[in-house]
């Protein structure tokens, strides 16, 4: 049941990731008869309740598309449109293996891994955020701790809840949500976070190491490693290829930049100061947009048959909604799709997956810290 | 006089950063009535005996250039070829600012800076270098304290070395030279070197607040360091410029891409995976050159003006020569200075920053400690 499972879980992917590219678009040529490259866990499980929906068809549509994606002159292709990097569905598979790995930590070590949220204040968006990572965290067996302190905490009482996570032996990962207060210093409070609990990656010493060649992070910010993922996931080749990280931030741009180039992409880092950006961007045959401008990216920044990820998650007034706004990506979706050969929707691409990098992390970390614990002060 | 001294010494610079370059070579633009900028010191001083040999010269060519320079109609100019950017000279003026910085820690604190050099091995570049550097020290005044390992020493002893250093109050900097034997483990020796003396700026702590945006390293590697000191030296600006790292090792293709990037450069990192490397680097106003490959860069890698900075070193045959071999860069000097703006040679070009930057380091480093300790346990 579990093989048959795994290869209809493998098939359904082979579907979403063949396409059919004209072969002057392709930047990037599929084979179709290849899987997607194995999960990492070790184990891999499972279909949602939206992929089980066809995956027999999947299968058979796959054959059928197989001659047309290799664009051979038997089935002449045409280009139609991007294939949509789903990171939803994406999400759903890999909350499988972490829920899988969460329960295998909990029957090897007597204890599940727990994650402490730490929320500062009253902002709606950061609670919003941190009730998804406590319900994303329940669905696939982490515990979850928190503490919510007010907007006027001291810094030094702040500093003290972040030690005393650090000494919780049920504690495997810290997170305190951002942005802070301004009266505390942010950098003080993420550099007290254990390097064995960062899961959030956002600790010099873990970027130092992610920056360098020949090292290993304990933990990769999850928004960079969410797009990776689904890049990898998709099949979307990466060495050699021309990667353009459009923005410079901390958390996405420069960490993302590092693991394309450790996955031997050549990286160009376009910012607020770059002049042309237009036209370096259409040079990229992946493309991440993190710049955090509502549709910027047009469909003349693209190169035909690029990979696109978009990171933005901008509000844009909208009447129809009952907000009164709604949430756009960095890049203008409509017209890029006519033209990438991959790109991810905004809601439901990169989003997801920074929760779900996330309960990896912390079942990741998990495993080690108990392992560690295990094998005695010496290791 | 001292006045006076610093007058002249700024005359030099301004002639020697001032060039006639075509209209349409120009990538960069100067305004030769404007001197270098301010030195790190607060007390600029000297000149080196070769500096001084003619600056009145200097002066007067300046005025007479000013014109052509600036590329006016009045004096139509033309390209010749690059300006050599002179590491020894500007190696020279910066060492004297450092005697001083030296000297004024002495005073202050009653201790001169102490750099600990340790060498495992008898490697004979290796030797060579730490010779290098400790004449360097003395010449500035900087105590010298080092050890000398045999190839065996185990990874424990050499560990209590560093250890050991790190709990000495005499010495503010500790330099491993590397590459160390096989059988020890590099990454645990770096990582153990205290950060505060962490003067080559290996520790990964201070990788990745060189990496992060509104963060400082403690220390910036020195060969990187020394790169960007030459760029600023000689004006070359480069906010907004495209620059194109060859090269991503972590000793310099690395961090000198996160320095640029820091100076508001859109930087792109070339390396052995990248296709077409000739193409990218064609495109650069700043080229980094670290990639190790014996005059790699040839004329038609390099954009017309750009300012090229060649940090390899690459013994090649030369039977001329008593040792058999002379060194060069990773760039073809000779036909790419006729296309350059500005252009380092190899030797004296980025060789002299590197040493330099590492006493610049350990003066500051040395301040830094001992105002802390000065200041109490509290600060």
């Amino acid at each position: 049941m579990l093989r048959a499972l795994q290869h209809m879980d493998r098939c359904l992917f082979t579907f979403r990731c063949s396409r059919v590219v004209s072969v002057q678009q392709a930047t990037f040529r599929f084979n179709p008869q290849q899987c997607p490259p194995p999960l990492n866990s070790s184990i891999k499980l499972g279909l949602s309740a939206r992929a089980a929906e066809s995956p027999v068809l999947s299968c058979a549509r796959r054959q059928t598309r197989s001659l047309a994606a290799m664009g051979t002159a038997e089935a002449p292709a045409t280009a139609t449109e991007a294939q949509i990097i789903d990171g939803k569905l994406t999400s759903e598979l890999i909350r499988k293996e972490i829920a899988l790995e969460a329960a295998a930590v909990k029957s090897k070590y007597g204890k599940a891994p727990g994650l402490a949220v730490v929320l500062v204040g009253s902002r709606g968006d950061s609670a919003t955020y941190v009730r998804s990572k406590k319900k994303a965290c329940a669905d696939v067996g982490i515990e979850s701790f928190g503490r919510e302190l007010p907007e006027d905490v001291s810094e030094e009482e702040l500093l003290k809840v972040v030690q005393d996570y650090n000494a919780d032996d049920d504690v495997h990962g810290i997170l305190v949500q951002l942005p802070l207060p301004k009266h505390i210093n942010e950098q003080r409070i993420l550099d007290a976070i254990s390097l064995d609990k960062d899961v959030d990656g956002f600790h010099p010493f873990n970027i130092g190491s992610l920056a360098m060649r020949g090292r290993q992070p304990l933990y990769t910010s999850c928004t960079p490693k969410g797009c990776l993922e689904l890049l990898r996931r998709y099949n979307v080749p990466i060495s050699g290829k021309r990667a353009v990280v459009l923005g410079r931030s901390n958390i996405v741009g420069m960490p993302v930049a590092h693991l394309l180039q450790a996955e031997d992409a050549t990286v160009t880092v376009v910012h607020s100061k770059t002049k042309d950006a237009q036209a370096l961007c259409a040079e990229a045959d992946i493309l991440i947009a993190a710049i955090g401008k509502a549709e910027m990216v047009k469909a003349d920044w693209v190169k035909p048959g690029a990979a696109v990820i978009d990171v933005g998650t901008n509000p844009v007034p909208d009447d129809s909604k009952k907000s009164g706004y709604r949430l756009v990506g960095d890049v203008a979706f409509r017209e890029v799709k006519e033209k990438a050969g991959f790109i991810t929707p905004v809601p439901g691409g990169v989003g997801p997956m920074t929760i779900t990098m996330l309960l990896q992390n912390c079942t990741e970390g998990a495993q080690r810290i108990l392992e560690k614990a295990r094998a005695g002060p010496s290791s």
